[in-house]
């Protein structure tokens, strides 16, 4: 690689309203993965398995086809993950472009912070679950911050 | 943030092409958005809930117990915006990546502007919903675009 | 466009690194946009459909109707294509922002190999399908991968 591109890249990373995107957009990244190993957890401790290979180690036959069944646990954490993708999946595009249009870095840290912070609690709110409209709220404060940073991105950057 | 910096993300979304790549993958990010109010919407008209949390404000027991179940409408939307996420999501990656190779404005332009309108055709043709093959095409247009840019990345950028 | 900025632009996508992670992210968005023809073709030959406009052309009434079902190959194929969708968008993002912390080029090669690779045979172990742990094994590599390259972007770019 030659240094003087490093060096711009470099650059990029350096600039403190791109560090907070990149910092909150791996954050709830990890979260969303965190999705997949409850998942497994509850498939595991529930016995609730969907793939016929799974319960393989259970024995042959009849013994192993009962763990081919859902349960109500399972299918919670599988809706709180999908939810994560409808709603991580704008944030990661939407707030990458934010970024680039050169908010202030307090109104980004805003967006990024109040986002994270609202995705986190729909986490807990669809898992213990707590009573609505927790759920219902929490899904609603980063939906908007989403709306928020697209109509930055629209007012500076809209080119149809 | 200092100002050397800024000037250069600046730089960036002062591109025409990536102007251009903002807008569109915007507008389809809030057009897939839309599909989480719509579900919601049906949800609410057609009294269908999936969390038994959602249906307390319905009273307790039997007389809200009727209230989870699927209903046809709200599975529509869902596959919709299921399938957005599944064509949506690669048009993010491989767009962004398009863009940087430095197209022609005008061929930047075609390729956004066609997935946007097949995604928004998409959308109406299963709502509706339109009869085949109105949906397919729609959909197959969308895929033909990204596929598109996507042998335009690779063939500018491939290092394997 | 001015051709300054078109310069700068393709600087970012004639960097090493980037290009290493436009190929693989392109590559692993190819592979996931392939689900979606896989699922069609199942959905033709084990005639399994889900919207009643599809089955159209079977004819009306209850003899089409017979052919709105659910079919174990098709379910298959759709959990692999929302696996690859989990897996995927993380790799997208968190992949983007790790090239851009200047990564050794020989460390991100291996990085995006991994996981591109990884994949691959997610998809092989879940569509044969393989005895497990195939497809769990390679369902935890492309984690793994992901995880740390995150830890890269939050050592080199955490700001809070």
């Amino acid at each position: 690689m030659r240094s003087g591109e490093m060096a711009k890249l470099t650059q990029l990373i350096d600039n403190e309203v791109f560090r907070a995107y990149a910092t909150y957009t791996t954050i709830v990244l990890l979260k969303m993965m965190l999705m997949s190993l409850i998942t497994a957890y509850f498939r595991i401790t529930r016995k609730a398995f969907v793939n016929p290979e799974d319960t393989a180690s259970f024995g042959k036959g009849e013994s192993a086809k009962k763990y081919l069944r859902t349960d109500p646990d399972v299918e919670r954490v599988r809706r709180g993950h999908l939810n994560d993708l409808e709603n991580i999946v704008p944030f990661l595009g939407i707030g990458l472009l934010y970024a680039l249009t050169g908010p202030e870095l307090s109104t980004a840290l805003l967006h990024f912070r109040i986002f994270a912070g609202a995705r986190i609690v729909h986490t807990f709110a669809y898992l213990i679950p707590l009573p609505q409209p927790g759920r219902g709220l929490s899904w609603a404060v980063g939906y908007a911050v989403t709306i928020s940073m697209a109509y930055k991105v629209l007012k500076t950057a809209m080119y149809l």
